[in-house]
């Protein structure tokens, strides 16, 4: 099965635009090019979401950050970027891209950016205690 | 004991409805199928609740759980199905079901869905200090 | 030195009642019997309070969770219970109790009660960054 | 150099009066004497605070928390006077002192208190994403 | 290539002014000298700050937290003295220094410092679920 | 179904009796009382055995764990009897048994107790390098 | 691209037979049904094996734990057997297989089986402090 | 019931001196005062031996342990000295005392020494992968 | 400054090849192509070597393992290639390459490989009891 | 007081040196600069070792690790001059030095190097189980 990079993002129809969800994506493998040195910069990437009317599809999520491998990007830029094209693509209700980069320089840079749809409002949220996973396991 | 996967969700009577409490639950041996491939997903399925006249009652949870191990799902598909099952069942104040769904083409992906009962409001959380377990002992 | 579980919550005078103040305390050893099976069952309690006039004196709070080591108690019920047990002792401005029960048919039960003392408002929260312990150590 | 364990707490001027900043400080080897057993009790104490004219000084900090070590104190009443003499000492816009005692007869307790100053308000939280220590880093 | 300590901050241009976004850096390598008896300070600087019209350049920064090597410092004051410099340098929407200073006397201390933009507000903050980094995970 | 705390430790025919293989059981609900107070002791057991020609049934383990329930008995010999009892039961090649007892007078108690089978001999180990879980993901 | 679970196990050439060289690969989503109940167990195996001629073939190796989906099997036999094909069909110098059960009746039951090549020797251990990962990281 | 600190170790008849079993003790409450300054040292004990005819009874070491709260010791001299106490009241097949001491000047120091009876032997250490608690969790 | 990848490994002379001493290096940033579909593969690499003549030159190491970037590599073949590239350049007395790979198909696959020189010998591990960092600080 | 950077090491007597006993020192704030760019290293040390005669004094370990702070040193050649000094200063039975850099050019470098007195040979390793702090605890 051949696949290749892709600057295109493919959707699917949400299943439940009736209801604010909240969809939740790691991808640890977005590497790209420093524009100053040519060396490679590596990511890893969180993606938060409540769709509206489109859902992101996995697979072309991964084929876009691949198409970053040999472009150079700046941290600040790259992250604001991808976020603009994943809201091109599915016109979300809320966005929040969490971009992590390698550590550069004895410095780490995290940058985080967010989208949010005009008129579009959060439900009050409902504030339960958190438990850690299997917190009532002993041993 | 002859056991049977089910898509019966069994309830018991709320022991102190008078007062809004919090159950949380965490299921993590959910698998389904993909509906793709063919091939097995898995997730680890967490639910928390406010629970109105009915509580979910364990057992027959996990039957629920079990039913869905020969069945095609999408990720946000069946996190919001599953949400409209158990809030059909028990018609609960409110209800929040988190699934983490394992690694698929290098990406994680989570989803989490909510319900509210029409007019019920959360008395307003009073924040304490969390303290993780034992954080007094030293050695 | 003979000890007895028992039902009886001793308490003391709150030395500092002219303050909300938070008292924490983890009870990692509490039994019970299922009513179905008979089996016993684990827990681990958090109380979380505010105390008004009077606090929980710490030798009989243990006292009283070694109470229930013979009686036959469902997770819901029994988390209310106590926590309205503790209420009649201490009346207390504030009282959250957690109760984190051992799986059970590999699910996992949490159970979070609260009471507030009717017209007690808790001071507007200050909210500070906050620090794992020994956080800025290095090696 | 001799040094003393002393109830004086020292303080210096606040450089930076003009704005409300946080200073948080933990002090491990807080130990004091069981007012019923006279056996030792041990804690770990956290001071959160934000100054206003005067900061505590840290090595009378430290002789400070000495002077406790040959007295009876009750976890409750400790807490609370501890918290009284840093803010008579220091007159803070705000204070917090957490205590962590050490386990005794197989319970945790802590406490947490606070003191604010009449009139004064926290600037509104500005939530940001919160990242543990290198978190991007990988291996 | 010759490089020095220098209390230069280099800027570069926001390339997304139009969005308020966080910038989180941190910076584990901070030292500079202890005013009273000349040794050694450690701390690691944590930076989160949402630009204006401009960013703090990465190897400038890596200079400037250099060129306090040889200088005495307290730990409150120089805190907010390089939050200070921060923002006359890049005029940010916000900013926040969290300084973590290696233990002395046995006792840790950390200190916060924040500056806003006047007239300048956050976006209503969006609350969703927080997962750990792979916390979909099992094994 | 009606069960009972028992002091028959069941056992199966060993599957796999050519092989020398390692089954690791965890045990995180032992209680028992103390002899001298006739309060209540907790217990984590862990129990790393070589079969021989029997395995432990796991159902008839639980039940013999539940038959100290109501029984006294000390750290040291409790833990050494359950083994010889493990032992006459199951007559395996090597048995280890580790019981974590409960924080006691602020004190913490572990014993380890070993049974090996006459003229049994381990095979040489042969040492990997061991990952942690997961150790590869990154995020 | 239709896949099938597949009792085949797939091989290719160890492309370094020259060298005993470790091969560690984790399968987190192992399930089988409890031959007593029909219920579903599930299972992280984790299999370290030095290769000989033959290495494993990760796909093919997923299908074959596909295989056990809808089978019986008990944890000590499953374990045991799972090692028996892996060495049918690769052959390897040496192999373990560990197998890590989700929790029944309360209690954990993990398992560890081995297969060595006769004649075969491992090659006298070199033991070099070890690190976790960015264990020289600090923050 | 008045307590008091006391250099008497007490001891109890070793109720299975036929094996060679593992007691392992953990005291977090250890302090003494530095001989140089006069100001208090903590540090965590941890005792871990084989015993032959006798065992150090809990209570007796922890007021053992509280007899050091006024005398001056150096770290590696009180870690001798305390095994040498141990070893004159148990006469232990092996014993070895591990003592972890409060950071000073910035530096931490541990001390581990131990004491072998003459003549015995271990029994060669059959090596079984070690499990941490609940690793076959999952969520 | 131009750099570029290169697969020339540049060294320098051991400053003290009198004695075997152990350097570990973690490369957490190799990303190779799959052979197979051309998808990027990427790994965290561990060095742990014992040098005879010369040592690895940290930069050029960096630009070594840029240089796969682009070139097709399955995981039990590179990670072998790559050790002989290393052992080629520096001879060492011990090398063991360790190689994590980022999930694929649900699995984790980690290779480990290892060179000794003919004829060295390690000298006989002094096992000591081992310390996590700051494992001796409270709170 | 005055104090000073000193390459001078101060000892003091061996209390107990009728036994071999293990001195554990953690030195996180060592900082040198880069032969190469002068710009500042930084790296954790830590010091195991098996006193004879002499026994290195805390203080004078500071002043000397102090010493570096503007001189240039390579990572490999700094590690075992430390140790050559310290050998030279305690004629330890063994010690043995572990330096953990920070990381430089997205690479992270440990050294470890040892020394053994000429005949001594440690006793035979007694290999108990090891146990996490607090392991028994449960919540
Ligand atoms: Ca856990
Ligand atoms: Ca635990
Ligand atoms: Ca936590
Ligand atoms: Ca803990
Ligand atoms: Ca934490
Ligand atoms: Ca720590
Ligand atoms: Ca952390
Ligand atoms: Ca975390
Ligand atoms: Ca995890
Ligand atoms: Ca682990
Ligand atoms: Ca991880
Ligand atoms: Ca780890
Ligand atoms: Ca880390
Ligand atoms: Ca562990
Ligand atoms: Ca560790
Ligand atoms: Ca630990």
């Amino acid at each position: 099965m051949a696949t290749q990079p892709s600057k295109e993002l493919e959707t699917f129809e949400n299943p439940y635009p009736e209801r604010d969800y909240h969809i939740h994506m790691e991808v640890p493998e977005f590497t790209c090019l420093c524009p100053k040195t040519g060396q490679p910069d590596f990511a890893t990437l969180i993606l938060d979401y409540i769709p509206d009317q489109k859902c992101v599809e996995l697979k072309s999520l991964k084929m876009y950050m691949w198409s970053y491998r040999n472009e150079g990007a700046f941290h600040e830029a790259v992250t604001n970027h991808i976020l603009n094209d994943l809201v091109a693509a599915t016109h979300p209700r809320f966005m929040r891209l969490t971009a992590k980069f390698y550590v550069r320089g004895g410095i780490f840079t995290n940058v985080v950016a967010e989208h949010r749809k005009i008129g579009w409002q959060p439900a009050p949220h409902v504030e339960l205690t958190a438990f850690e996973a299997n917190s009532n396991t002993r041993g």
